[in-house]
């Protein structure tokens, strides 16, 4: 077999067999072949696409090319949740806990902040002590224990996807929805849960702007997953503002406590609730989205929820004192408020912008190598649709640097947009695919 | 500016401006572009096209990547002939001689053969004692002197052309008109002569299969070459067969010598007819085509042009006797005859097959690094349209080694295809683009 041979068909438009993708996947794995050949067939496929079963293909042979998680030592159907990425998406800090403690054992794998998006594992490491880098043994031995366990992605786990996604990233073949939707799920396979319930964001802070990009993306990604034969669920959720409050590692970690304990932003909660439902469903731990939601508003009210958080906190080396005590979590000490420039209505949110606000904070990072500030961040007080007037507080900048916070709150007040017309409402929850 | 960006604008199908197009080839010249980027880039190219003024600007950024030759010291209009490649097209050893002997200044940079087809300095060098490496100053004298010179192409002209062309060559990205046209015109641009005749080759033994491919492209160039000052001319000849009859470096010299002395086959001959009256009239060596054909047919007749070709092996190191007796050049001993397997007519020949039975004879190179065995070739005594009982002899095969011997045999056997109907006849010369 011949790379130039398999980029010569794809140009032309045929599909891949099995076979020849499986190859090409693990040659490139192996560096037998070039980035310069492998650039050209990504090119190729963003023109020319890939039918369903390369699609599939593709993301399995990407699973296969590196460490495949083995959570047969773990007693029950195990559920995992990916979100495709947003501003203030907090969800696995609060379902993560919320789900195990109604008995879904939780064994997650999750990645670092890039960019305008942030990551689980760095908001958990807003907790003092928490360690993010479990052993196999370890992991397994807590979801047994106390029924969760989140530990960083190890690169051991799809490797090609790794390193086909670094290609992408500067080849401009990143927005293609098989290449996407392979992406993700070859990560989410080796993973080794039993159901995963994705949140495929839409809107203008997310990866997919388009609702009917998110659709099909979602749509895919089910079927993959189905085909893998994991039991699966995707909602499509609104990004066309950030989601809650509170944007920023440690601030978010402080808002995912509160929803924890029942204090939580509808727009937020509504994700959870929704995701949260799919779970318990799909691991058999619930009937109907009825009896679902009664049992995680159950949960939420009881204050098994946050106990939950507190355990996974002390497991994995943190103090279960701050689960309970937010107010101990480092935030930065100057605060700068941000004011509205007009009278009327917030008409929109540019979302990226808040994102990339935190970022310029030092709460995001810019490269895969930044060091970043868990302290920083920034809260809303006025998201898209609030009735605002000349001098509002729109938000709250924390920061520890004058010059980073001057500007980061010149790209906040622009990401503000306003009318004098009432905006008409977004609906957070967009649709659900399954099966 | 970034290559990111540049990516990402082609493929979304917007033309690339003047001055990115410079810094794209600049860059990638200097290797601050990596080939990975390129790679994209011609994909999306491939994909999206180029305009008029995208391809003519891609065409001076390379010519301006190098060396571009100073002609200014030769007198005259100085006038070029390229072709596209084929088999057996010896056209350039008759026709610089021959038009040279006229009057026209021919100073010309030629390449080597790769894969299938040939190329002239090879053939040249069959001349004993055959320099084809000259200084600017000696190129510049000969041409001066005797009014011809042929020389190597130096690696210092278009090297943004050669480095893409490499590129495109393993990203299955050679097939793209603009690439091809842009590719081919850099080069002649910068060998500095005024008047450009291009032999743009058609059929199956040709890298344009569809006639209608080989017209846009001759098209294009004239385009890009009027652009850019020249004097053009484009003539699409047949490449369906063989041209002439002798296909190897040493026959193919032997079959220039003999056209030169008036006893070429018909179809190289309109070949050559055809592109030497360009040449004439756009040096403005003669007012029409009629004229210039005559005077190309008296500079045979009365052995000017054999002189010429005399003159040139002795400028350039060889010894003249060569040109008048072709008999003393090295022709392999050992002669193999293939044999007609039916009663019919021949149909049709594979081409490009006839080429490669004459690179496994080790007459053509597989690869760049391949050393080549000048004496080596096939005689072809059928062509397409001849009558032939089955065991007549086809063509003889010269080689210097059995097994290379029997191997292109099975090659040239399996190239003749029957027909009991007399095949429809072909014309070798299919069209002609002027400005």
């Amino acid at each position: 077999m011949r790379m130039y041979d398999l980029i010569e068909k794809k140009k032309e438009g045929f599909p891949l067999s099995t076979q020849e993708i499986r190859w090409m996947i693990d040659g490139y794995t192996r560096e037998l072949i070039p980035d310069y050949q492998m650039s050209a067939m990504l090119m190729a496929i963003c023109f020319c696409g890939m039918n369903e079963q390369e699609t599939y293909d593709l993301t399995l042979a990407m699973r296969d090319s590196g460490k495949i998680m083995d959570l047969s030592g773990i007693r029950g159907i195990k559920a995992d949740k990916h979100s495709t990425g947003g501003v203030g998406d907090k969800t696995t800090l609060i379902l993560a806990p919320l789900v195990a403690s109604l008995g879904v054992p939780v064994a997650k794998m999750s990645g670092r902040g890039l960019g305008h998006t942030g990551g689980t594992i760095d908001k958990l490491e807003c907790f003092p002590g928490f360690q993010t880098a479990l052993t196999m043994e370890e992991f397994t031995e807590n979801v047994n224990t106390i029924g969760i366990a989140i530990a960083g992605q190890t690169a051991e786990l799809a490797p090609a996807d790794k390193k086909l996604y670094a290609l992408r990233d500067v080849t401009a073949t990143v927005s293609q929805l098989s290449l996407i939707a392979s992406s993700i799920m070859s990560k989410k396979l080796a993973c080794g849960s039993d159901a995963v319930v994705l949140d495929v964001k839409t809107g203008n802070g997310a990866f997919m702007k388009k609702e009917e990009d998110a659709v099909a993306l979602a749509k895919e990604m089910v079927r993959i997953g189905t085909m893998a034969g994991k039991k699966m669920a995707a909602v499509v959720t609104d990004m066309s503002q950030p989601l809650g409050n509170m944007v920023g590692n440690s601030l978010e970690v402080m808002e995912a406590i509160e929803a924890l304990k029942g204090n939580g932003p509808k727009d937020l909660m509504e994700d959870v609730y929704t995701l949260g439902q799919y779970m318990l469903l799909l691991s058999g731990c619930a009937e109907d989205t009825d009896e679902a939601k009664d049992k995680l508003k159950n949960a939420i009210d009881t204050g098994k929820a946050i106990d939950k958080l507190a355990e996974l906190v002390e497991a994995q080396g943190g103090s279960r004192e701050f689960a309970y005590e937010p107010a101990r979590l480092a935030v930065a000490e100057k605060k700068i408020a941000v004011t509205a420039k007009e009278d009327g209505y917030i008409s929109r949110m540019d979302t990226a912008e808040i994102g990339t606000a935190c970022m310029v904070l030092g709460g995001g990072r810019e490269t895969k190598q930044s060091v970043i500030d868990l302290s920083v961040g920034i809260e809303l007080k006025k998201k898209t649709g609030s009735s605002v007037r000349r001098g509002d507080t729109l938000a709250y900048l924390y920061t520890n640097d004058d010059k980073k916070g001057a500007d980061a709150k010149r790209i906040v007040e622009c990401a503000y947009h306003y009318s004098t017309d009432m905006p008409s409402k977004t609906d957070t929850i967009r649709g659900v695919i399954t099966e």
